[in-house]
């Protein structure tokens, strides 16, 4: 309700005069325009060899501006995770949408309503009960609800297991009251733990095979499965053979983060998202640098903790977005970041004074964005504010 | 810039017709105002017989509604964590407000203009090139900017250390300069890590004797000192003896949260704050409850999971607000939470159909309310939205 208004307001507005890095108040958002074209493109090339094609997933950009450079047309096709973004999205003309989290019946009125306006707009369930709500809303609405029937290929979250027809079958026979099977839709949420070239690999073809699977299963009980789609930014990157999918889903990959630097599908230099923050405070003694991004700034996400190289809160760049070696943002407080030389490496503090500035690139790009409500873009090393993207928020 | 819309709308909304809890879009926040009243009267109650005034930290509710049922008058006094609150309580009618993270040049002239407007914003810091950017540009602008000294009194984040006079009376003198010095300030944040009565008590008169020492430093110099500022909420609950002190500041006691019911300042049916949310799916043979409240709703923090019961990302409630035993969401996912009873424990899964919901208390008020837009409102274990009253975000 509140965020109706929000919506209205938030359409492309290029900066009147020149603003520069510097003059921007922080906390804020830079995106650099220069590695995000990079890799769109170097994902699109990729998808091009292996003959399928992409889906964004805009749940982690939640901005037009931004949509419009990972999609193939302003219509779309694209993927959400809230409806909230679908209804954001549909009124920026995106008319090709997977809603890609379970539907709860309850959020089958917004759906239909979407559907009404023009909105391709397809539901994702995974049990027998759902796929009987979708059905009798539709046959109310006298309009079928298409829906995927979600797979769970490496069993990190939802879906029907792979080789479960039983299941499968009575999902897609529940829907067949009403609504219509579109096919199947898998997630290899588990491949951000996989570590190395070889356990991506498998992760991307254990991804492939259960969701293929499972429409070679659907089309053998003399059902349609039209869309076999699947995807995750570190599977979509390491897939050698995408035989029997239709589409790729993925969100992070056009800003990339440390999270995927540690798995090693981008280097640290592809980040194109960082936190523009402004330096507080020293405590010269023990080596801290205070800054005013704290975790509200860069969100709580440790998702590097896990990793071989633990980035703390983020990694601390130059205002050209050149990472200081070892630097990162150790501890932080709601606003408040602690930088301070990785324990045990050979970095160096770099001598910043009250007042300088620093870029700090995030683990989580979802994460990190969602704080934010606008992207402040520059291009490469340039320190001109392009524009003032702005990014929604909320459901 | 972008949000300058949307502080003009974010007026008191009461809900127009009656809103059951059953009608609500979810994931979305939910507050309890009757555990919201008592947390705020137990805290004055306390602070009453210590004899010293609550100045209370707006940056864990960022909310007008809510700021006026913590704040003596619809003027304040309050503290505040960036300028966006300092704005916003401004526009609002709060007249005297501590921006309480250390001060960059480049916001002076924010915070000017709002001194312009009669707004008593004091600043913070506690190096000496900050108090000479300060006495400059209170030089430049005609008008004495109000500062306090941050003192450090327990090492965990900014502030000058108890004891180090030297440091303290430069940055005083360099404030004399053309600013006003209005006291010294500190935040036992090191109280969050404490376990047990004993170490919250000795963490509070830790807190009380730094600060205090500082103010008695700056007297026995001839240095005004009328401000003595301190709080956290663990130690607020935990002092026994704030001789010396002005004010106490506090922020997480409105809503309180997991966190603090780790500590052990609170209990788990103190906290006022929780996200509801819908039943979107199971995974039997693992024990798991899909939900849609994932970390987008519930924030990253994992605060407990360094406390003796790590309670994932969060603890399930029922509709009315109590706690399942042993019921937390185990793991997260954008915008999916996987509930499970806890490892080890003896909880049992409760029946939880698809479209039923919870409601998720939170390990971080400041965290999780940040993630939305609004507060829904109702009243102990009622099921009558009473109000949505909005919250902001940003920079």
């Amino acid at each position: 309700m509140i965020d109706a208004l929000t919506e209205k307001r938030e359409t492309l507005k290029p900066t009147a005069t020149t603003t520069m890095l510097q003059d921007l108040e922080t906390p804020c958002l830079v995106l650099d325009a220069e590695r995000m074209e990079r890799n769109v493109a170097r994902l699109r090339a990729r998808l091009a060899t292996l003959g399928v094609g992409l889906r964004p997933h805009l749940k982690t950009c939640k901005s037009v501006e931004v949509a419009r450079h990972v999609m193939d047309s302003p219509s779309g096709p694209a993927t959400v995770s809230t409806l909230k973004e679908a209804a954001h999205f549909a009124a920026a003309g995106v008319r090709d949408m997977i809603y890609a989290v379970g539907i709860a019946p309850g959020k089958l009125a917004q759906v239909l309503a979407l559907r009404a306006e023009g909105v391709d707009l397809v539901v994702l369930l995974d049990t027998v009960a759902q796929a009987e709500a979708v059905a009798s809303a539709s046959r109310e609405a006298g309009m079928p609800i298409p829906a995927l029937i979600e797979i769970d290929c490496d069993g990190h979250r939802s879906g029907v297991r792979p080789g479960d027809t039983e299941s499968l079958l009575a999902i897609a026979r529940a829907l067949g009251q009403g609504a219509e099977l579109r096919g199947v839709l898998t997630h290899a949420g588990g491949s951000y733990a996989a570590r190395g070239a070889d356990a991506l690999r498998q992760c991307a073809e254990d991804e492939r095979r259960g969701v293929v699977e499972a429409a070679t299963a659907l089309r053998a009980a003399g059902l349609p499965c039209p869309v076999v789609s699947l995807g995750s930014t570190p599977t979509a990157h390491s897939a050698t053979d995408l035989t029997g999918v239709t589409e790729v889903r993925v969100g992070v990959f056009v800003f990339f983060d440390l999270v995927m630097a540690g798995i090693g599908v981008c280097r640290v230099d592809d980040i194109a998202l960082s936190v523009l923050a402004t330096v507080i405070g020293h405590q010269r003694d023990k080596g801290w640098i205070l800054i005013d991004a704290g975790w509200m700034a860069m969100s709580q996400d440790r998702g590097t903790a896990k990793q071989a190289v633990n980035q703390g809160y983020g990694v601390v760049c130059d205002l050209a977005g050149q990472a200081y070696p070892d630097l990162i943002v150790a501890d932080a407080n709601q606003e408040h970041g602690i930088v301070t030389v990785r324990p045990g490496s050979e970095g160096m503090l770099p001598d910043l004074a009250i007042g300088d500035r620093v870029r700090v690139l995030p683990n989580h790009a979802c994460a990190t964005g969602a704080q934010h409500r606008s992207y402040h873009v520059v291009r490469g090393a340039s320190d001109v504010v392009e524009a003032e993207w702005p990014r929604f928020g909320g459901w």
